[in-house]
């Protein structure tokens, strides 16, 4: 069941101690190989939210456990790299999806917000187990029920300093990418404002299909393609997909988006690598809707269950599932109570998220009451209680944060606010991959793992996007010209930077060229020359324009706007 | 390094199919059993006290990872049977320390407060993994930070229908347990009322001795004890043995406790089965008290370190660790902000119960900043916060519970209440025992992998206790009288329970005798002759005292009033 492309990919020497006696050093490398791997993210998936899903499922369903409970194997950190802005901490102990993305889909910690980039002032780009997985001939596929732009498919397969660039997410997935396989939602970061977008350049639909995409926008859509397909697009929401409870009969579940992604990518000779996420258990946890949490919880258990059946049809499978950080601080009891109300978790007809909306037009407290009572039955609401809801909770998620708190105190379940957290998650593996992410782990090695048992190389990968990129901070003057910070990109170029405190100068030199800065005057001089390049000095940081660089190094860089990077070649 | 006898327990047959290839039946045998069994329960330990623990060690002490990290093996679910006291449910999805305890030491299910008895009005006793093992002739050992009567250790030799029946607990240490070594807090359940404890009959202590117990009270005291030492109980503290950050140098911490249980256990040839609790991650849970859930959490980690080494240099020992449910709903990150303040966890120079000690007798709001600047270093306490101390929670904590609210803000970590949540909880493991509690498990599953691996026959020992006892719901009539209810009592004994509409009679027949009672008038005839018992109906039960059973069965039960348990023979 092992094809023989997938083993020649592997190293063949092992240390023969770690063999068992009766097993082949061959018969181990295959054992260590998939040919396909399938990698499951439940963003915002943390234990709790895990426990609630089954004690629901248990209670209300007549089902006493997850699909994802027979393949538990182990746990892992989530931590961030520092990251400051300002001096303020903006990244630390808890993480947020962009950082814990980087560090399970490319193996590397850096900032929160950072896409697949390191936490440098001059970032590189890490390249991920889908992008080292495409050079190796594999097909490759990003299936998610949030924005397709969105920070945890982003990390797979773009690169920029800041995840809300998601225009240029979208155009890197047409550019630089070669994904064969994208469904979510997020139609608006490939439409241009005429078009009711979010995009200022252009709508980018059919340029995906001259590259030979199949685009699509809804389940009927979804089930017309088939395994013949090739390269196929799905955009099945203007934003995020639809929460599950909100859902019409024209929107997928993950479950069937996961399964068509498989039929299509399952056809390429070499295998296939594929992320899957359940992405709005994350946004329900912020919301702090308790039901929308356990639901979203069931859809992506229930895509668990199409990746692990494939996996055990196939054979030559690997599945690795688990979640990015916790979001909400969810507890499963609260108000020293010994019980949750489970009971009380299917009466939410709706997602917080629609009741939110209408909630937002309510201007009596009678108005609450009976849009309460319309979208959960409880027609109990205490004037305090409608009060409250009427006010909003003073958070930026307001009536829908009220309603979500009031309602909360009735399912017997308590947040900590509308953040992650940073308790560890929960990992999930079938297959080969299951020995490499058993016990308690860094996310990092999740990236390390899948590398491993796909046989690809995540080194070769990485240097190749590092020759070709780098992603400084810059800052735009009021004329609109860009400018680096000088230290950081020239010494990331190779230049030698130095300070001379006599003529008050900052020095760059390369290959026999030097450029030097007045710090006082900001003059700048090319090999002793006015240069008439613009410098500007923020926060005791230097910056200037690429065109001194460029000068300096003999090179011929150019800015990306789009994407916020320099291309080096 | 396999004792013969350990092996001689374990049944001979296994489905060849679960043999790897080259592994003989027997040699999987082997494999299978340990001669010596160490469990070890963190208390409270939900996933966030173990991802704080962790947390706190990589910033403070600059070590990266908890002693218990390389022994993950997966998380086990908790839930408590549904009980219900008056029609209130008091016990479901959230348990407490005695039915979780249960689970684990015995591998049945039960109603919080359950001390080792089954869910029902006359409850059965359930044998633990400890009695089990004692009637294999192995040594045994209880060691906990909390008092040795509470509900962890008690579940493993005592039976109560109620958890606060510490008296009794102690008593059937005594006089029906034959555990080796006992090591603790909980002085005041060994002595009477005259002597300061809580007993309302006599001191215990000089009975323990004359069974041959070293009776020792302090480090001092348990650094005497030896190999040669036999039976010890050591009584650390009048109730719980002292908070890590309150300890003096008399005061020993758990690894030594630990240390200490096994060179006494490991003498006996046939082996040992001991249980150490880290008792007070759930107090300080409780209280939301952070910096001291930290210190327990790092006291229970260096616990496990010594069990763990012990194994390895022993070579025939199991080691499992878990927690009974997680306490207090924590949080690692609150109030939306993506950081938690770990700097800070160390500024609490003892725990919030000694604090709060100190802040019941402030009558200011100087008072209470004063007081907080003393333990925390924190000058900055605002009037608002200084207030709310003073004015205390609202819940039973009062000044420590709002001390611990306004440091947890300051903390970045937030609680859901002073109660326990349902999440699921970690399992860690070393030796053959880790084959059987990995992956997705309940908490029973730890009991009888206890009980597979150290070769002992937990259904013996239930049947062993449930030929001798049980334990009936009762009450008590205003004249003294003890009366059971007489349904649940008849059908326990073998006797017929029917209902006559005619004469309006519940009838009670066994072995050719009846017992009838009317229910209007509460007369009851024994085979037709007034029988003068006392008959009682309270809330459509009816009640019967003991010589109305012993009468109609020809038994001789004996009520044994401080256990609250009826004698069979």
């Amino acid at each position: 069941m092992i094809a023989g492309t997938a083993i020649a990919l592997l190293p063949l020497t092992l240390a023969s101690g770690a063999l068992a006696a009766g097993t082949t050093a061959a018969e181990k490398e295959q054992k260590a190989a998939s040919k396909n791997v399938i990698v499951l993210i439940g963003d915002g998936m943390g234990p709790a939210q895990v426990s609630a899903g089954r004690t629901f499922s248990k209670n209300k369903l007549g089902k006493d456990h997850l699909e994802l409970d027979s393949y538990f194997v182990g746990q892992a950190t989530t931590y961030a790299d520092r990251g400051e802005d300002g001096g303020t901490i903006v990244s630390g102990e808890v993480t947020d999806s962009a950082s814990a993305g980087t560090a399970f889909a490319t193996g590397n910690k850096t900032y929160n917000a950072a896409i697949s980039v390191s936490n440098e002032d001059v970032s590189k780009p890490f390249a991920s187990v889908i992008e080292a997985s495409e050079l190796a001939g594999k097909a490759t596929g990003l299936v998610t029920t949030a924005r397709i732009t969105h920070a945890t498919p982003a990390v797979y397969a773009s690169h920029v300093r800041n995840r809300d660039n998601e225009s240029a997410i979208a155009s890197q997935y047409l550019n630089d990418g070669n994904v064969d396989v994208l469904f979510g939602g997020g139609k608006q970061f490939f439409l241009s404002k005429e078009e009711k977008g979010k995009r200022t350049d252009k709508t980018i639909i059919p340029d995906f299909e001259k590259e030979g995409y199949k685009v699509v926008y809804d389940k009927q859509g979804l089930a017309s393609l088939d395994g013949k397909t090739g390269k196929a697009l799905g955009l099945f929401g203007n934003s995020h997909v639809d929460y599950v409870l909100d859902r019409t009969n024209t929107v997928p579940n993950l479950a069937e988006m996961t399964s068509k992604a498989i039929d299509i990518l399952s056809t390429n000779p070499k295998g296939f690598t594929m992320m899957v996420e359940g992405g709005r258990i994350d946004h329900a946890g912020h919301a702090n809707d308790l039901p929308s949490v356990v639901q979203e919880m069931l859809d992506f258990d229930a895509a668990v269950k199409v990746a692990m059946e494939f996996a055990k049809k196939d054979g030559n499978t690997s599945v690795v599932v688990t979640a990015d950080h916790e979001t909400g601080g969810l507890s499963l009891s609260r108000d020293n109570i010994y019980e949750i109300n489970v009971d009380a978790w299917d009466d939410q007809q709706k997602s917080s998220e629609l009741i939110g909306g209408e909630l937002k037009n309510a201007k009596t407290i009678e108005d609450v009451k009976a849009l309460v009572a319309k979208y959960t039955g409880h027609t109990d609401l205490t004037d305090d209680e409608a009060k409250f809801i009427l006010a909003g909770d003073g958070s930026s998620y307001k009536q829908e944060g009220a309603f979500n708190a009031v309602m909360s105190k009735r399912y017997l379940v308590g947040w900590s606010g509308h953040g992650h957290s940073a308790v560890d998650v929960g990992v999930w593996a079938y297959g080969p991959i299951a020995e490499k992410v058993k016990g308690q782990i860094d996310n990092t090695e999740i990236a390390r793992a899948v590398a491993s048992v796909a046989g690809i190389d995540l080194k070769a990968a990485t240097d190749k996007l590092q020759s070709e990129y780098v992603y400084p901070k810059f800052k735009i003057t009021r004329e609109g010209a860009v400018l680096y910070p000088a230290r950081a990109l020239a010494e990331t170029l190779g230049a030698q930077v130095k300070w001379n405190g006599d003529s008050r100068e900052v020095v760059l030199s390369a290959g026999g060229s030097n450029l030097s800065v007045n710090i006082d005057t900001q003059a700048a001089a090319l090999n002793g020359q006015a240069s008439g390049f613009q410098a500007n000095i923020d926060n005791n940081v230097l910056y200037l324009p690429l065109e001194a660089f460029n000068k300096l190094t003999g090179k011929n860089l150019t800015w990306d706007a789009l994407s916020e990077r320099i291309k080096l070649k």
